[in-house]
């Protein structure tokens, strides 16, 4: 691992488990699919100028790569054990029987927000260009194996 | 104004209707309440901690401090001009018809949550807990005159 952030470690050691203990199966699925939205909402105006679908605004996506560092870690308590049912979602159950290959995708999501913020500082417009794509990798490859069609 | 973050100032600059120039009113809606939910998810803990519900646990109780900072001023966009209405919602129209005031409690929400992550890395139980009231304040302010019952 690249990179470990006090948040993933805190959730490693059972923020995790603390979280889910004050909240039903419903309610970690509809705050994962919150976390997502929010993620999303960012995520998407970025994708726009990186396609040149939008103008390039270095300061705008700056201050969403900020919010995207700063979510990512946000979607592992999403993920609690006990949140594979309860209520519709889009997360495949194969996510609870490979939590160590589902965790590494999440860490990959959490290194690679971090390294778009962190370049975004720089205002280097290609290689924020080049890590978004990196960004986007992780998701995909997430989704790919463990989010529905 | 005590504080003016990068984020608050580049949101009254016209991200916010950027940003809306993107999504139809529900898409607005269902944004906000989803960083109304993430808001949610973080304060429970901490608000069973100050109430001596929940064992004190300073570390996890800053970790979800620096998330509402992060939170905080996510939730201007989800007010944008036209999305009054489009899906249900407990959002008042008084908030679109008095934007000067409804600016002056969201700036209220981002300053109170970004003096709590400020005084939770000093580890101050008695402070935080201090702060955290005022940031409660803030939200209950707020909700009072603007949320639906």
């Amino acid at each position: 691992m690249k990179f470990a952030p006090a948040a993933v470690i805190a959730f490693a050691a059972g923020i995790c488990a603390n979280a889910f203990a004050q909240h039903k199966p419903e309610a970690v699925i509809h705050y994962r699919q919150s976390a997502m939205t929010l993620i999303g909402w960012n995520f998407g105006p970025m994708s726009a100028m990186v396609k040149g679908k939008h103008e390039w605004d270095a300061k705008d996506f700056a201050l969403r790569a900020e919010r995207l560092a700063a979510l990512a870690p946000q979607i592992e308590e999403g993920f609690a054990k006990g949140s594979d049912k309860g209520a519709e979602t889009d997360a495949k159950p194969e996510i609870w029987k490979n939590p160590e290959d589902f965790q590494a995708k999440v860490n990959d999501l959490v290194n690679e927000s971090k390294a778009l913020s962190d370049v975004a500082r720089s205002g280097d417009e290609a290689k924020m260009k080049e890590q978004f794509k990196k960004l986007a990798g992780a998701c995909g490859s997430c989704h790919d194996k463990y989010k529905a069609d």
